[in-house]
C-alpha cells in the first residue's frame, strides 16, 4: 500500500517521540512491503517561533493532500501564563481538527497486564478493563463564540451543539460498541445544560436503530466517580468535547502510565493520531520520554487503512517490550533505557 | 446560642439521612446548652409533586428567614431520562443557591483511616490525603442563557464570569491557603477558554495580597489525573462551577465512601449545609442509607457559627461509630446496622 503520512512533531517532546512511530512505520514498510511517504511541517509553538502562526498555511495543507497524519505534542509554558497572550500553540491543534473535519476522537484504555502495578488503582478494580471513549472534538465550548468585554472584566465561551454534530459521531460510537460488548454509555450533564439534554435526545432516537446496543445515560460528575470506581462497567462512552476531554484523561490514569495510550482522530475525509499525552517541556531533549503512546498512534493509523496484520505486529513489538523491560523510566524507575533505545527495539521486533 | 434552622429534606434518601443530623443537632443543644429551632419545607421532586414547583415561595422564605438551611438531597429518575421536562428538581437546588447567593461551595476531601481499605485506591497514594475543594457555585454554565431554537435541533448553553463573580469566593480560599497549609490550585482550561482566562487573571492579581500562599495552577484535563495519581500534593483548589461538580466529585472517591463527604455552601448572608452525594431512589425507604454525610453536613454548620467544640464533639461521636463498624452496609457488607441505629449511636454519643 501507498501512504501519504504528514508528520507534525510539534512541541517538547514532541519530535522525539515522533521519530519513534516513524522508525516503526519504516520497520512495517519493509517487512510488509509498503511504501509510505513522510512528510514534516510545523505547528503549535515552534510554528509560532519561526512562522508566526500555530498552524501555518503549508502546514495545513499538507495534512489536507496526505492520507493520514501524524502527530507529536503541542504546547509551551511561556504561554500557559500569558492571559494577554494572543496566538497560543493550542490553537494549532484546535484549527486543525476543526479544518481537517476531525469530528471524532477515540480513546481506548485499556490495562497492560504487565503494567498493573504501576497503577494508583487497586489491582482487582481495574484488572480486565478494556473501554473506548468517543469523544466529540469539533464542536461544544472548545470552538463556540469566546467573548471579552472592553475593560476585561466579563469573559464568557459558548457551548454550542447541532443535531448533526451529535449525530455523525454517536453513528459511529453504536458502530463500535456494535463490534465490541454492545454497550454505549452517553456521558452529559442534562440534569443541568441545555445542550446536554439536545444530546440525550438525538443519541436515545438513533439508539433505535442500534436495538442490540444497550444505551445508558451517566451524569458527568457521577461519571468522573464511576471511571474510578469501577471501569469494567464500561464499553464505549460517548461524550461531547470537554466532558471528553476531562474523563478520558481521568480515564488515563486507570492503566497506570498517561505515556502508553494513543488516540485517533477521524473525521468524514480525514484522519488524525496522536498520544494522549502532553508536550511535558520538563523531558524535552533528555531522552527520557516514553515513545509508546506515538507507536501505538501509528498502530491505530495502520488500523485505519485496514493493515490489520501489520497494526498487531507494532502491538506484539510493544508489548515484547513491555514484557522484556526495555522501558523508559517513567515504568521501571531503574530503567538505563531511553527513548531511542526504547524505540530501535519496538522497530526491531517488528 | 439560638439557631432557626431551616430543613429540607428533599427526595430520595435526603429525609431518611437528614433526621439524623437532625438527632444529633438535638444532642448537640442538650449537651452544650443551646436552642436550635428546626423548622421544614418541601424542596425538589416532591415539591414539584405537592406544589407544582421544585422551590415554592414558602420554602425561598423559609430559607432565607432561617440562619443556616440543612439540605438533604434532590433529584427523582423520573425526570432524568425525560429531555421534554420542563420543570425539573435540580431546578430548585440552583434557583435556591443564586437566590441565597451561596456562592462558595466548600468540600473537603479527608481520608478516615479506619476506612483506607475502602478506597479504589493504594493505600500509598492516598494516605494522608487533605484538601479542600473551593467550588464557584452560582455563576458560569450553569447559569448562564440557555437556548434551544425552534425546531429543536441546536441547543446551547454560555459559560460567564465575571471578575466580582470569581474575585469574591478567590478571596475565601486564599484565606482558606492561609489557615491550612498555603498553598492554592487554581484549576481552569486557559488554553482553550476565555472565561478560564478571566479566572488565572483575577486570581493571580489577587495572589499578590496573599504573598504566602503558593498559587499554582493546572488545567482541568491534567488536575482529574492528579487527583488520583498524587493527590496528596494538593491543600485548596479553588474553580469554577461546572469543573468544580466533576473534580469533587472524583475527588470523593478518594476516601472510599461518597457517604461520608460533606459540603458547606456559603454567601454573604446565609449558608447551606448539604451532603456531597445525591438522592439515591434506589435506596429510598430501605433504612440502609448511610447518614454519616448528613450528620457532618450539621457539623459544618455548627463550625460555621463558630461552635467549634460542639463540632468536634459530632465529629468525634462519628469517629467512634466508623472504629466500632457501627455503620451502615455500603461500609461494611456484612454490617446490621440501618440507618436510624447509625444515627442514633452517633446522637448517643455526643
Ligand atoms: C491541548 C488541548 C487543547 C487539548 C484539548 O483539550 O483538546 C488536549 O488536552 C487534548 O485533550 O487533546
Ligand atoms: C444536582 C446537581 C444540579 C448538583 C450540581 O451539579 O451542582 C449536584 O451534582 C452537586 O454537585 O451539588
Amino acid at each position: 500500500m501507498n501512504l501519504n503520512i504528514a508528520l507534525l512533531p510539534g512541541d517538547g517532546i514532541g519530535p522525539e517521540v515522533l521519530a519513534q512511530a516513524v522508525k516503526c512505520l519504516q520497520a512495517v514498510e519493509e517487512t510488509f512491503n509498503h511504501n509510505f511517504i513522510y512528510k514534516e511541517a510545523l505547528v503549535g509553538a515552534i510554528a509560532i517561533d519561526k512562522k508566526g502562526s500555530p498552524l501555518p498555511d503549508n502546514t495545513l495543507n499538507l495534512c489536507k493532500e496526505s492520507d493520514a497524519v501524524l502527530f507529536g505534542a503541542i504546547g509551551d509554558p511561556k504561554y500557559d501564563n500569558n492571559p494577554n497572550a494572543t496566538v497560543r500553540p493550542e490553537q494549532g491543534l484546535l484549527k486543525l481538527r476543526k479544518a481537517l473535519g476531525l469530528y471524532t476522537n477515540i480513546r481506548p484504555v485499556k490495562v497492560f497486564p504487565t503494567l498493573i502495578e504501576n497503577s494508583p488503582l487497586k489491582k482487582e478494580i481495574i484488572s480486565g478493563t478494556d473501554f473506548t471513549i468517543y469523544r466529540e472534538l469539533t464542536g461544544g465550548i472548545y470552538f463556540g463564540e469566546k467573548k471579552i468585554n472592553k475593560e476585561g472584566t466579563i469573559a464568557s465561551d459558548l457551548c454550542e451543539y447541532s443535531e448533526k454534530e451529535i449525530s455523525r459521531i454517536a453513528h459511529l460510537a453504536f458502530k463500535a460498541a456494535k463490534n465490541r460488548r454492545n454497550k454505549l454509555t452517553l456521558v452529559d450533564k442534562a440534569n443541568v445544560l441545555e445542550s446536554s439534554r439536545l444530546w440525550r435526545k438525538v443519541v436515545a432516537k438513533i439508539g433505535e436503530s442500534y436495538p442490540e446496543v444497550k444505551l445508558e445515560y451517566l451524569f458527568v460528575d457521577n461519571a468522573a466517580m464511576q471511571i474510578i470506581l469501577n471501569p469494567k462497567q464500561f464499553d464505549v462512552i460517548l461524550t461531547e468535547n470537554m466532558f471528553g476531554d476531562i474523563i478520558s484523561d481521568e480515564g488515563s490514569v486507570i492503566g497506570g502510565s498517561i505515556g502508553l495510550l494513543a488516540s485517533a482522530s477521524i473525521g468524514d475525509e480525514n484522519a488524525l493520531f496522536e498520544p494522549i499525552h502532553g508536550s511535558y517541556p520538563q523531558a524535552k531533549g533528555k531522552d527520557i520520554a516514553n515513545p509508546i503512546a506515538s507507536i501505538l498512534s501509528a498502530a491505530m493509523l495502520l488500523e485505519h487503512f485496514k493493515l490489520f496484520e501489520e497494526a498487531m505486529a507494532v502491538r506484539e513489538a510493544v508489548d515484547k517490550s513491555l514484557k522484556k523491560g526495555v522501558v523508559t523510566p517513567d515504568l521501571e524507575t531503574k530503567s538505563q533505557y531511553g527513548t531511542n533505545q526504547v524505540g530501535d527495539f519496538i522497530a526491531e521486533n517488528i
